[in-house]
């Protein structure tokens, strides 16, 4: 009922999607974008678990599903036009990335080359096997 | 030159778009949210000054030019699967929203409805006419 007050907010895109960009609650880094359909929007604010759409599998994406490395929501921000989200989330097990390193954007553009300052959290290959 | 091997590693969508993040390179709040192409990434990379594709407006958008509320690059990322960048900025002026608040992601979800932490930190009226 109230996820629906939310919803009409957002301006969904041509494939009915909106950008949702997951930010650590205690530092602020941004761990990683993807997507959210009107129902993994509302299936987000009722559960308080990240899911996401997956454009690539086609399907509901609860982050984490497989992995463990599930995003508690802590936060939800809308902004002014409402086609993007921000979401301040725990994320367990350290890592948002299926990499594993704890952000997506674990590269850093250093002067024309791509610098990673962190080594990965867990090895992809022990997680997802 | 060096701006291409940058390039070269983004994945733009069929529009010919990158999802840009300009994030506060203080605090790491997130300002704003808005979209790239290869030349407008290009011209951020070498001068410095985000600038944005409007796709609105269908034209090169240097953040600030109406105004004087640039946006200086400090540190730029880019996420595992090369759709996403995030830009650490210094924000001139104080507000990176056309609103006047200082993000544009100033309104909070709270339980059923949203709520707005900050006040504007200009008037959109004196800035814009």
């Amino acid at each position: 009922m109230t996820a629906q007050a939310f919803i009409d907010q957002v301006k969904f895109n041509e494939q009915g999607l909106v950008t949702a960009i997951a930010q650590d609650a205690g530092t602020n880094e941004v761990l990683m974008v993807a997507y959210m359909n009107a129902d993994t929007l509302r299936q987000t604010l009722e559960t308080g678990t990240m899911t996401y759409w997956s454009r690539s599998r086609r399907k509901v994406w609860v982050k984490g599903e497989s992995s463990g490395h599930t995003q508690e929501v802590r936060e939800v921000r809308i902004d002014c036009d409402g086609d993007a989200l921000v979401f301040k989330v725990v994320q367990h097990g350290g890592a948002a990335c299926h990499t594993g390193h704890r952000s997506c954007f674990y590269r850093r553009w250093d002067d024309g080359a791509f610098a990673v300052d962190e080594e990965p959290v867990f090895d992809p290959k022990q997680v997802y096997g």
